[in-house]
């Protein structure tokens, strides 16, 4: 199968196909998709030069980090180059939005790089074997589970902090101290992403203390950035803002919520709480500081190789670890009186 | 020139060779100079398998980011894989302290990867034509220039702004505002990198205007973390900290001071004014908004991928782009009445 079988049989141009090979951003989603799908029926392997030809392997571990502008994410890539390089690999890294889909990323890197193995940094928690059919490299998922998908646990490997329960634990901190009416900021309810699973630990935390769960109650952004946060904290505040505390399911989200409520005249902590999950370095030096659920940023990075460099060295089987996340108690929680 | 033979002449063991050829950690220093230095003066290219032999180029790109964990480089890295893999070539990261060489590590890197070129992020001023002879492939230093060193314009590319002029503009606007007692929030004030090149734009602007320059005003960190910026303020502080306002030479830098100066019972800007360079979003959201002259970091990464596709695929010559920073007006600068 040449690039011009693949051309002909998804009806579009011999250039598009170039493109979509070589991931360029100037084709349409409606081509990707077609050419996309075109190779995955066919199984077809790109083959940018006849050089590449003479390789069949070469020592690159990918990246895939998706929706990079995550804080939280470098102290992760950090480690991650470090334990590649240590390793003797190479590490080659793309970045994706958080709305694109990281598995059809990484199939097309695993077979342009002729990639060793792969590490997906963030991503759907939704997976099926299907999907995987994709990946012929072993993979690690790290900061993310398979929660809501249906791969058995010896399909895939991961690295992730229990999410659900450090929601549930930041949000019974805030109750802790006397909260009731208590926000939640999240991107989505139901995105089987990272945001929907700490939203289920918020609604945990709330139904076992028999607090009301209320629309207003709960803020959507559409991103995980701290703009994003900002705008959505501030049409709520807009609409009354009924509550004395947030949990925002991101650091970053939490500090453009905290210049929300100073802008609608609601200090931190006094006329209301903030609490998070993420533990980034620059949200321990914000006034006030941010109370926050810290994640081994570093420790998962680390562990994230040493699993892939065991599948890819020993041939090891899959592996989930589950780490810890420790209280990093700051100024942005108060009891209620 | 075998592995065996770098062991002999550098008086190390070939386990030691083979760790420094992997950039592994586990070496001493000083091991790591020798085997360096034998390796320079032989022209020795590893090969790490027989496998890389086949090859001749490969379609990589390496970038090497020098303290990585400034915030300000994430836009950056994330405009330069995009530019990278919509060109059709491959990202290869590695990440180096502040105090590592950025060009010994990248002439390894273009030997054991087979570079096609290099995009340095952060880096020293100071190159001469001898450091050049360590790298065979086009590169572009993005981030800094050649300031203090001594090569013609035609011997390397750059992308970056005018360093001392925006520190000289920062500072102008403290004394626009009625400042005179104005400290300076540097790493060092020789380094021959980024700090001294902004550290005189400081010292144009105190002296134009007839201020005294003091030891006392000059804060100098050993490193460019918000940490290490917050301790160094926190000294000064405490043995006096006789001024009235703030220049850091970068947003994370005024960020960990802006928490001594609060824990030190100075409200900015009531208290104490400050300023910095940089303009990551974050800074935009903490209390008072930091007022900071704002890089183009998307811009930087382009461009500088730019240039460098250019002379890989037009054999273009060097070319240098300095880019234009803008005043962002926060809270954090207040006249002095």
């Amino acid at each position: 199968m040449t690039i011009k079988d693949i051309a002909r049989i998804s009806g579009v141009s011999i250039t598009t196909v170039s493109r979509v090979l070589n991931n360029r951003p100037d084709v349409s989603d409606e081509s990707r998709r077609k050419v996309l799908e075109v190779i995955e029926n066919n199984n077809y392997i790109p083959n940018n030069s006849a050089r590449d030809l003479v390789k069949t392997k070469s020592d690159a571990i990918g990246l895939v980090v998706r929706g990079v502008s995550n804080p939280f994410y470098t102290d992760i890539i950090r480690a991650v180059e470090s334990g590649i390089t240590a390793g003797g690999y190479t590490m080659v890294m793309q970045q994706i939005g958080s709305n694109e889909d990281e598995l059809k990323r990484a199939a097309m890197m695993e077979r342009e790089k002729r990639l060793r193995g792969l590490i997906l940094l963030g991503g759907r928690f939704d997976y099926t074997p299907t999907d995987l059919a994709l990946l012929n490299v072993p993979f690690v998922c790290c900061s993310f589970s398979n929660h809501y998908g249906t791969l058995t646990e010896k399909e895939y490997s991961s690295v992730s902090i229990a999410d659900k329960e450090t929601a549930y634990q930041a949000v019974r901190h805030l109750i802790a101290n006397g909260h009731r009416r208590i926000a939640a900021l999240i991107t989505c309810t139901d995105d089987r992403s990272i945001s929907q699973l700490r939203y289920e630990g918020y609604v945990q935390a709330m139904e076992e203390a028999g607090f009301p769960l209320e629309d207003p109650l709960v803020i959507c952004t559409d991103t995980y950035n701290i703009q994003g946060a900002y705008q959505a904290m501030t049409r709520a505040l807009d609409d009354g803002g009924n509550f004395t505390a947030v949990f925002a399911i991101s650091d970053n989200m939490a500090i453009g919520a905290m210049r929300a409520l100073r802008e609608n005249g609601r200090a931190v902590p006094e006329d209301c709480s903030v609490i998070a999950v993420d533990g980034i370095e620059v949200s321990d030096y914000i006034d006030p500081p941010l109370t926050t659920f810290c994640q081994p940023m570093e420790e998962m990075g680390r562990h994230s190789v040493e699993i892939l460099l065991d599948m890819i060295g020993k041939h090891s089987g899959n592996r989930h670890e589950t780490l810890p996340t420790v209280l990093r108690q700051g100024g942005s929680v108060r009891p209620l009186v």
